[in-house]
């Protein structure tokens, strides 16, 4: 029997985002470059948690971030995330599925506990991220249900997750599973790809044509391709990938589909909070607008307005009703 | 050896509050009255969350929202309140020493894990919260610190605390030691004294000239004293405690001290959106100013500055350095 249809389905990081505000000279002292992420160790967490100042916590992790803007927007959406089982990974799944959104990968017993990224934000409203990952990478491909992956119209992949081997193996096994079902894969870069070899990894996905829409903001972009130039990396990227959408902060975003291409300046914001959470919810508002078979700029114009929301308060995740937004 | 003096000591519900928004319908949908707070058992709460939506997790309790006023106006703060060894309750540790606040409360291995507080947030900014108390109601008189309490130039009691038998004894017992050392006793009405016999117990305790200084809200004061108007409410308790405050939303607040009786306004506030922990920064204010032996009009504008900073934001604790507020 198959399964209702659904919009969208994420695999990426199932974390509680805990986030403090900090002054720069605390980054300093840290020897953490703003605007960064990195991964730590449960003890290294332990320690830089001691020396933060109080925090809130908010369900977040990328892709599931994604999809919490695309319930915002109305779509129906699924996730797949390892979350263990403990008070954070209570907290993490009750935030998907309150918003409606499907979320069945059973938890795992721990340890490891459930990932958090403790997110420190300056006065500048830049986020700086340290990751302790946890349960979450300990996803493997048996935790995928390759119906409700046949049943998405789009698979979308988190480039944080990239890096350790089952987790990757699972997403790997996702996009394949999706390309087989004639669906649509989308993949977004991170900062992470940074670490180690996960370049490779990723563009040989583009090589092999199993990414259709791919999202990153200029400096993953750059990273990913080697180019110094924006229009070079547009140049290396556009043939291998159905749509390429490149994000760039306040100036705004890129898409190119085929020989298409669209540039939208950055939504107006009155006041920018916390900076976390704006791909993932750029990335949402294009993909909504993409399912509703909108225009390449009404998609950007649509991401550029649930980015908008996001960074004028703290957490990752809409705090307001998205769909009165981006009305179509 | 004596202990390094401080300023004020609290003892009260050391949980973390689970804040959501929802619509007037959900309230009524479960027949919670608007602004109301309920006791809830862990299953009742489980319920609860499953349906409530999304939530951030900030830490909470009204004397521990208070103490972090009062650390956030530079007082030299310690907290007494029972935690469970769970990740909630390593938050609530957390946010309290990462304020400079003094937590040393072991906390005990559970069940119960620590308490929680479902607070949703209605559109015009009222709080309705349900209360599943967990760790923080095991707490005993063997929990306190003699020494730690005859340091402190305040101790300052919760009524939310009031009702379980050994945290009611670890407060009683507190209050006679302050007193022995000379020190002044804060108690703090809460709307959770409406239920079963917790009135007579605080009625007596201040018949029992206990408490030096009480605050509570125009509804809780006339629910202490049985009277239906302020001024009968204040006739009755003036005599009885060294200064009476008594606070009225945006009515402002009045405080009583032997003859003097002045009453002020509300802070200004742009936005507010949640009320949740106004009467705690209240408190934190006008004890702060009386600490700096401030008139009695300046303690309750301190107070309500350090309200109106809290109304302005999601959370019951303070968000901005509240030192550069009320400068004196």
């Amino acid at each position: 029997m198959g399964q209702r249809a659904l919009d969208i389905v994420a695999i990426g990081d199932a974390i509680v985002d805990v986030i403090a505000t900090c002054d720069d000279s605390f980054l300093e002292s840290r020897g953490f470059e703003k605007g960064s992420m990195r991964l730590l160790t449960e003890g290294q967490a332990s320690d830089l948690y001691r020396a933060i100042g109080p925090a809130r916590e908010i369900s977040g992790g990328s892709a599931a971030n994604s999809m919490a803007g695309a319930a915002a927007l109305g779509l129906s959406a699924a996730f797949v995330g390892q979350v263990a089982d403990d008070q954070l990974g209570a907290i993490f799944a009750h935030d998907m599925r309150s918003l409606g959104i499907r979320f069945d990968t059973a938890s795992i017993a721990g340890p490891p506990p459930t990932g958090i990224c403790l997110i420190l934000v300056t006065r500048d409203a830049q986020r700086t991220m340290s990751t302790f990952p946890g349960a979450s990478h300990e996803l493997t491909p048996a935790a995928l249900d390759r119906a409700l992956i046949q049943s998405a119209s789009i698979t979308f992949l988190e480039g944080y997750l990239w890096g350790p081997e089952r987790p990757r193996a699972a997403m790997l096994e996702a996009a394949r599973i999706a390309q087989q079902a004639d669906r649509t894969v989308a993949f977004t870069l991170s900062e992470s790809l940074c670490l180690g070899d996960r370049r490779d990894g990723v563009l040989g996905m583009i090589e092999g044509r199993l990414v259709d829409v791919l999202f990153g903001n200029d400096h993953e972009m750059r990273h990913l391709t080697g180019c110094a130039d924006i229009d070079e990396c547009i140049d290396a990227l556009r043939s291998k990938v159905g749509t390429l959408v490149i994000t760039k902060g306040a100036q705004g975003a890129i898409a190119v589909r085929g020989d298409e291409r669209v540039e939208v300046r950055a939504a107006p914001v009155a006041t920018v909070v916390d900076t976390t959470g704006a791909g993932d919810q750029f990335a949402a508002g294009f993909l909504a607008a993409s399912l509703s078979e909108r225009p390449l700029k009404a998609c950007l114009q649509a991401g550029t307005l649930a980015a908008a929301e996001v960074i004028s308060h703290f957490g990752a995740r809409p705090q307001t009703d998205l769909r009165q937004l981006v009305a179509w």
